[in-house]
């Protein structure tokens, strides 16, 4: 019988080695990668950096019962690029800061990375360097990534004025449907009443692997279509109150309009949530929220055809600062004021 | 009677408002600062950018018991600084990242803030952004920063040749003595024999803060003194390894040259421990360690003279490649090989 390699077998040196491996050629622009005391780059000319870091940390943004390593890599980098797209910016260089429990197996370590590297290449985002400790707890995996945008394109959250269109990319709701089928599935939390039986594959992956609207972004900055853009890390009601505070508007939803799939709607109904107002408070959707001028709404049809990506118009901001939710009841339409949102920082 | 504030009693905005608060005023080059998805920066022309990372985790690398949250903002912002000295590069940006336990003293939290960003103000670093979480144990404070640098002018491990001499700044070792009478004086450990009335003030600040040669490590990347340069985060002996393979030389170290100041080698001695190998392979200095053509002496003295830091030299480049250590002994001039050096990643 052998024990599985723990990384606390191999030095901090041996660990950036196998990081090292699995990087692709570096690009011509990275004058010193991985292995000085920092990575030297020469800047892109004409064109504005973007900056942002983001970390998951076990026990906080993810549970290592249900979540494999491949995802744990995979949502370290796609978070940050997803901070990336909303700023309308390209990806360009990232560095990883990981802290690594003593315990875990070599074979997770390789995966995260694997998977981390994978993610990056897949958008031209370059591991340029980075730092290794020991965690005496959690694992830990911080990742800052630079992009690059020119000057009058970048997107922000303050552009939105009374009278612009809010659409929304892809669909709400399957990342926090997805966590709480695999916190059912495989974290031992209680399962709801009805639809146990019901194939949750779809939305868990949604949560495991979810997917940055990069090329959305990129498309948006460029053909200048959307005034205001964030992304949904902390969901939609959060995303309708930072643009609508940061630009001083209001909102008024469609509850009608938002695009809820079918397995997620399932899943909160069989809960018995209100299967809206939950979508609208999940977060990890990872989608980007945008305003666009009405008279901008065909510029925007063409950054979705060449997306990837369904845009779906769910409401319009509103002079009145003040952020509500339309919905049809049994006594007819009624407006409310928008749900609370998600916090990672819980 | 009532409870101190902690950080769990705050949201995540409110932390926030809590860092801004306590920015200096945003410099011109910055065009999106902290509050959107990322910072958007006008990257400064002609110039190189240098960009690294470094964390700082409770139980790892600093211990509350003996560690003021004063002196944690310090290091976590110091440690970076001296990444971006040993490069040449001037500090210019900084994303913070900090995983914060629930029970973590909002009081705490300020003094860390506050301290962390004075340390960035005395160098011109200025925070842009950053990310804040809750941690389920550990105190965890991730940097990454970016500086700038001249093509021409960067400093790296690879470029001494054989018969450059072998220079370090400051002194060594006090950090480690420093943090063992911390360990003795207020984390429970067993105080040496002798020497426990020694006042430690001194070599306890080299640990808690040190003082990161930026000015220095510009002045060498702008007179192009150094053939290569790092920082002795590790210690000297895992510095002049460090060199000696990126730079394919190898080195031989004289003992007596080493600058170890008083109160450094009478807590070692204090101890039973050998001075001159405790602070060879003692962490935490953050000095610069270079090599010089020995034409090029008069330049070194130069940035010494501006860099506010004395320079010693202590060795030699040789081509044959082992690292070695000249010692004097009761049998006359020794030649030992280098002692191992110290891991951060334990």
């Amino acid at each position: 019988l052998t024990t599985p390699n723990k990384v606390s077998s191999l030095s901090e040196a041996e660990l950036i080695s196998r990081i090292k491996a699995r990087l692709p050629p570096p690009p011509d622009w990275l004058i010193v990668g991985v292995g000085d005391d920092a990575a030297v780059i020469e800047p892109e000319r004409n064109r504005l950096e973007v900056q942002t870091v983001d970390a998951l940390v076990e026990g906080i943004h993810f549970d290592r019962a249900f979540t494999p390593p491949e995802a744990i890599g995979h949502r370290a980098v796609a978070v940050n690029l997803s901070d990336l797209a909303a700023m309308g910016a390209t990806p360009r260089l990232a560095l990883l800061s990981m802290g690594l429990p003593a315990g875990l197996p070599l074979a997770d370590f390789d995966a995260i990375v694997e998977s981390l590297v994978t993610v990056a290449a897949r958008h031209r985002l370059h591991v340029v360097g980075g730092n290794l400790t020991r965690s005496p707890g959690p694992l830990i995996i911080d990742v800052a990534v630079t992009g690059t945008v020119k000057r009058r394109q970048v997107l922000t959250r303050s552009g939105a004025r009374p009278g612009d269109e809010i659409y929304v990319s892809g669909s709400l709701g399957g990342a926090a449907a997805g966590l709480q089928a695999l916190q059912v599935r495989l974290g031992g939390a209680v399962p709801p009443a009805a639809a146990t039986s019901a194939d949750t594959t779809d939305i868990e992956a949604r949560y495991l692997y979810p997917d940055p609207r990069v090329r959305l972004g990129t498309l948006l900055a460029r053909n200048r279509a959307a005034t205001a853009c964030i992304d949904l890390s902390d969901g939609l009601a959060d995303g309708l109150r930072q643009i609508a505070e940061a630009s001083s508007v209001g909102v008024e939803v469609d509850a009608e309009a938002l695009p809820i799939d079918t397995a997620t709607r399932a899943w909160f109904e069989a809960r018995g949530d209100d299967a809206i107002l939950a979508s609208m408070s999940g977060g990890d959707d990872y989608e980007l929220l945008l305003t666009v001028r009405p008279r901008l709404r065909k510029r925007l049809r063409a950054a979705e055809r060449h997306g990837g990506v369904s845009l779906t118009r769910i409401g319009v901001c509103t002079t009145e600062r003040s952020c509500l939710l339309r919905r049809r009841t049994a006594e007819g339409l009624k407006t409310v004021p928008l749900p609370h949102g998600f916090s990672h920082f819980r």
